[in-house]
């Protein structure tokens, strides 16, 4: 990998790399090192700061979006890093969670084909795993809960709005990105498509930091249950497999610990 | 963490933890840090030996289950962690993937639950999202693909059948755990569930791994194109957001370098 760091010796490359859920530690080792090795970083508003932290000789640029609030408009987001790609070597684009699930990659992955760019793609702890290991809840349990559909509600500006609850009655477990906004409206889709009321769900806010609080009920609870939440990122999963409480659930294992440190240790 | 590895001065614990899908750099920091500190590693059969690796003062204790292979029966394996907690201050439960999506995480919660035995889960990278790394082709796709149904149409032993397809069609992406053994089978009950024979989809096998190799075509070759597959574990992927053919697409990127090394030079 020493190749990547020497300037000029090889075409530039655009790494889009999953920053994970929230807690450093839950960063892969890949992208840890590509973090040490970035000229520049593009990040996402809710990476931490010990993650950009690993990015010591990097040039670190705040992209970040977060619905409701102001962003960076996407089409400046690929140009930008077509051009970062034209001046920089190692270029890393850090999306929270996945890069390939909600993280609209694709029309990043199309801006810099376009120009012959190469890329590489590193996952992410998705925050739906995220928040099942906080709860100690798995999403699927054998024998009934075998599919777990993973979908968001949200439809962004300008999109044509969906019918999203309908496909969801067939998985035995939901895990909903972006989805106690509007917790009322959640409910009434996912009651109309044939969600009983008294299915078991989860909400999960800043699943794996510190901060993270969560709170376990029935969808009818969801109202409810949604008036507690902050303004950290939010996960709803639902269906039978949440039924079963934890005896002994565990807060998030990462403590606030230097994640720096923590590699070091390794 | 130093307190974990001084014997006796606190209660065991028990760490599930997510090896990610097979390269061993996908694995996370926070898993690194609980294989260096662990007591006893009890490891699934497609662990890398990389990853085992960083266990350097571990007891290693393989319970590898495949699918069609001779495998450890789960309540053994049950009764064995609560043993290990017993006797060991530190035990990692490594599974492949993430524990808590078809990782059969509820049986081992529950066996240490019932004993009074602290446990964590960490979770990790599932296949699903390295092959969608992998092959540059994003699970979701703003505006026309929001939702991604991971399940497994693989029965236990002794479990009754179930209707697995039924529930797919409403989801405009599939990623399917362990459905190429019978990809005859899996053809007949996606078509006969509403799936178009021509609906996109993509192989990947060792998914990450040096070794991984993927086909994509449309859902009518997947007979043809499950021929060619090796012994590795297979995702399939299927739904428009796979039509999109990487212009470029790239290896996984981890090519054999000792993970060890690569953590050390983080």
């Amino acid at each position: 990998m020493s190749s990547h760091i020497v300037q000029g010796t090889r075409a530039s490359r655009v790494y889009l790399v999953g920053a994970g859920p929230g807690a450093p530690d839950l960063l892969t080792l890949r992208a840890a090192r590509l973090l040490e090795q970035a000229d520049i970083v593009l990040y996402d508003a809710l990476v931490h700061p010990e993650t950009l932290a690993l990015a010591s000789r990097a040039k670190l640029v705040d992209v970040g979006k977060r619905s409701g609030a102001r962003s960076t408009d996407q089409r400046f987001i690929c140009r930008f890093l077509v051009g970062a790609a034209r001046r920089y070597q190692t270029v890393v684009r850090l999306k929270g969670g996945d890069p390939m699930l909600f993280g609209r990659a694709q029309e990043e992955l199309d801006a810099l084909r376009a120009e012959g760019i190469e890329v590489e793609v590193v996952p992410g702890i998705t925050a739906a795993l995220a928040a099942s290991a906080q709860l100690q809840a798995p999403l699927t349990r054998r024998g009934d809960s075998r599919s777990v559909l993973f979908l968001t509600p949200r439809v962004g500006a300008g999109q044509r709005s969906h019918d999203w609850a309908r496909s969801s009655r067939a998985a035995d477990t939901l895990a909903l990105y972006m989805a106690a906004g509007d917790a009322e409206g959640t409910l009434q889709q996912l009651t109309a498509s044939g969600w009983s009321g008294d299915t078991a769900i989860a909400l999960v806010e800043s699943a794996s930091l510190p901060s993270s609080r969560s709170w376990r009920g029935t969808l009818d609870e969801l109202p409810r249950l949604a008036r507690a939440l902050g303004s950290g990122p939010v996960m709803l999963l639902a269906g039978a497999a949440l039924a079963q409480q934890a005896e002994c659930p565990s807060p998030p294992m990462w403590r606030g610990e230097s994640v720096a440190e923590a590699v070091n240790e390794v």
